[in-house]
């Protein structure tokens, strides 16, 4: 299916599940809005943290297009979160009663976009395999700093096979603007992780720790981490897995 | 000299002119400062307009040293223009008495970063040998607008022989942070330049237009430009041709 008609799918809500797999070479983004006030330091805290948070796009307040699809950012994606001063508010299927002129939104590139050339190189991907939102964790490993946001990475977790993880690792390199190479590979509990099988956003994976190495990529929901600790009084984001898609093609490099 | 050395000539006022040829190899800098409430819409003007505006640095409000120098921005550039509502309102050695807690400072990649590759090429630059601030023009090539900031491209004009100019197209397309190639090259009304012996900035250079050809670089002084039309309330930055020399090599691609 092409972009457009996918997020049309979206924006009648006969769909709202993750879009991982979908839509196949075309880029795919997490959306964070904020109100103006916080722009500037958000904004700040991407371009000195890029490899959680690669900026693709920013729609200034008053606006709702981005410049890499034709979507309409309040009801183009399958599934919406609302924090008030860092809490889950709830979950939404469209943010148009939410929306005002004063907000802010920032797309940051997403690990969904390089899957598609996972599998095409012959690695399997359990968490499409086995139908589930890909497992996401909280680390150790610190963000740099802006303003209030302040925090630690989110990443993204693939169990790959040690045969698997060379190619995994050439190829992702290539996607500078949806997280790169991995930033962790093999023990979880160095970057901070206690249990591989409780992730913090997304579903755990089946998979037998004898066969397989856990590998870990910096993930664009890392802001919604920060914002947990930064509190700003309103904060919109995609729920974990439920990205913009893009009509932009991935680039590699 | 080295830039530390150089910067504190600077900072006890025994020196205030241009850094043209100064501290060779070390990236020189643009600087705009802007009250807070101006940052976001400012940074997101250079994202959009890299080729005027290649950003090295950004200093969040509370803070006077960059990360790509050990400087004070508030003392260490040889000469400071300050802006009020769009209108130059002086020339100053220092920006101590105008500084406040609220400031956020941008610094912008310089074509006086790639001048000593054009030397070094055998490239005769005219205005280091009459002893000038390179002439600087307005133009009337748009850059994309982001809120108030709004306005044309100000380029940087160097006046080279024919087969001086194949060299420098190709040194200079290396210097992604410090403008990279020619903008335009040849009839200076083509973009908007109406006598090419009259800058808007800098100092005019003598040459003769039968055998050199004007070739021209997008210049850190567009966000003065568009300030004139934007009309923040205040605004400090570098004076024209008097940069802040970083304590960076030049990253050459």
């Amino acid at each position: 299916m092409e972009p457009k008609e996918q997020r049309f799918r979206f924006r009648r809500k006969e769909e709202s599940g993750t879009t991982s797999g979908l839509c196949d070479n075309y880029l795919q983004a997490n959306m964070i809005t904020l109100p103006k006030e916080y722009a500037f330091d958000f904004l700040l805290f991407c371009i000195r943290n890029p490899r959680s948070c690669p900026l693709i796009d920013v729609i200034e307040n008053g606006h709702v297009r981005p410049q890499v699809a034709d979507a309409d950012v309040r009801t183009d994606l399958p599934k919406y979160r609302i924090y008030k001063k860092g809490k889950l508010d709830g979950e939404v299927l469209d943010i148009v009663k939410e929306w005002s002129d004063d907000l802010v939104t920032f797309l940051i590139g997403c690990s969904f976009t390089f899957e598609k050339a996972l599998v095409h190189a012959g690695i399997r991907l359990l968490h499409q395999e086995q139908n589930r939102v890909v497992p996401m964790f909280k680390t150790t490993i610190p963000c740099k700093k802006v303003g209030i946001f302040d925090g630690n990475m989110v990443v993204s977790m693939r169990a790959l096979t040690e045969s698997e993880i060379d190619k995994a690792i050439k190829i992702t390199s290539r996607f500078e603007t949806s997280h790169g190479a991995p930033i962790h590979i093999g023990d979880p509990a160095e970057i901070g992780i206690a249990d591989i099988f409780k992730p913090d956003y997304g579903e755990s994976i089946n998979f037998d720790i004898k066969e397989r190495i856990p590998v870990f990529w910096a993930c664009g929901v890392t802001p919604q981490n920060v914002c947990l600790n930064a509190k700003p009084e309103l904060m919109i984001s995609h729920a974990p897995g439920h990205m913009l898609i893009t009509d932009k093609l991935e680039e590699i490099n």
